[in-house]
């Protein structure tokens, strides 16, 4: 088995903010990521499968690279992660939270073979995410 | 003579808008970066001079690092750079106008030996500015 | 159980083009892939294992570069990967089939501790290959 | 399940010595890492569990970080790990050996979500560690 | 007077070999570089200028983009230098002359701000050129 | 006239002290570099001159790397800059005065072409030295 990566990135604002918490209790819980401010986000989409041996790839790269930019980059690049992107409203934007969408909105088109997404808020931080 | 340069990064929110133009206007030359969008930026400042024979630097790393941020890390970090920030506030929030008002924040403090402030916006586009 | 990674590039040129489709297929699956070109490659190889109480490594690190110098880079660095490497003659070179001819290479060398060949083409796509 | 990973780098002088063997054994087994040299290490701590859907998070990225600074490097930045470091006495500092202590002292805090540390020596050599 | 520079990236395969001189030659001048092999290159074009009060731009980096696409990208980006490029055919492509003919296709458009041409071969190596 | 760099890393340990100033007066200057560290240095060579029309090359870059690894490499890698290398005994190891030290140690072979030694301590502190 063998697993493929593409990479892009992409540059939005968000802020973190519970709903169900107060003003006082979002500031203390987030710190600075309370208030609006942006990233530079890299996104790793990883499939896993064995190799089609007419064409020596897991899958066309062309077509993953595709429907990256055609499901997450076209929607999230230069964008409000809260505000302007229909399946992110009313989630809290964490990498962890938005991963997992991204995920969700991935994973049918491409029949059980994703196996990792990986979002990198800065050189700093990332996540991780394996599936449901 | 040496040059020292000292980086550091922040992320923050921006759009480019400029009021003097109208909103097709500014959706035709701005294109996407019209809308809210982030970045983590990447700031290098460099000074420029001889070597202090006594501490064999330029200057004191930690001098120009503290510098650096007290005046621009500290007002500029986890904030929307329109909204936020009394001194960019009128100013369009391009890479080389943003360069500018940070040369003309730290160049009082470094008596001339300033020489030069690099902004990177993303990993594709940066702007370097010298000075008036 | 430890995992250790060396990290070596190498600069190649190549092609993807498969024998087994008409020149149409080829341009059409493979695009631009279809022509020649080249890639700084980067390669990582990580053996797992124990720590060996006396030396404090899983293996030698010096034996393991050397191995990947002498079996990947002396054969493959400043070559065209289809024309020049008689082991991957007939391979459609692909980062997946490279990253396991690199392991068929490497494994009978490393008793058993190879867990992972992954090679980079570019900063936005690679492959991991965790073996037969 | 999540995975989140915060990076942090610290810069450390040592070498690599075991006591039990010989000079000449040591300066054979370990070539030119036998003399006192140093490195900008770089240290990334994973954890991994579900988000909590109060917060959006695995774990308080602030938390992660400021332990990591507190145990990790406040006492390894700018030190000589063989002799500023008393929970690294007596220890071979293999990045293998040194990522295992750096487990240790961290897991402890982290509830059993602690999934991996990986520690860099350089740009070319880096150890990953899942826990005893 | 600022300066703005646009980075992109392009794969192509090539060898270095002067017509002037024998295959001895050839070989011992450039070594492992005179066989044919490749590299994922590194563009970075810089323009000067003042800042457009109006915009707050040295010019729209949306057309230095789109330029340096149409100009370079479009007829390099897989492609074997040599054998595919009208522009290059009978130049030895050292970095050096890749650089000094992309500044020669791009300056006549540029309107007398292009500044320097920065190309990569690969991490370790790269060349400027600031004009004739 | 065409700039062209080549990039050399190497790991050494250091620390910071002025002979001429008490204890209190090295750690109050230097900090946390008043104690023995270390770090993954980056050196960039650059020599500037025309292209040689025979080659299409300002200088050998097979000879640049030769003289970076004989002159500078193979006598600071995994070495402590303060007592392992005569040429820097006595000298305030900052990242200025080192990067002194190797234009003075180059400059000689380079026939008048040496145009800047360029010197990362870390991926946030570089130093760069156009010469006497």
């Amino acid at each position: 088995m063998f697993e493929l990566t593409h990479r892009l990135e992409f540059s939005a604002a968000h802020r973190l903010h519970a709903e169900s918490l107060s003003d006082e209790e979002n500031a203390r819980l987030y710190g600075p990521c309370n208030r609006l401010h942006g990233h530079n986000y890299v996104l790793d989409v990883t499939v896993r499968g064995p190799i089609d041996p007419t064409t020596g790839m897991v899958m066309d790269l062309n077509v993953l690279a595709g429907l990256m930019r055609a499901r997450v980059f076209d929607e999230l690049d230069h964008r409000n992660l809260e505000q302007d992107v229909p399946w992110l409203a009313g989630t809290i934007t964490t990498a962890e939270n938005v991963a997992a969408v991204i995920w969700e909105r991935l994973a049918p088109e491409l029949e059980g073979r994703l196996q990792r997404v990986r979002l990198f808020e800065s050189a700093s931080n990332f996540v991780e995410y394996y599936g449901p």
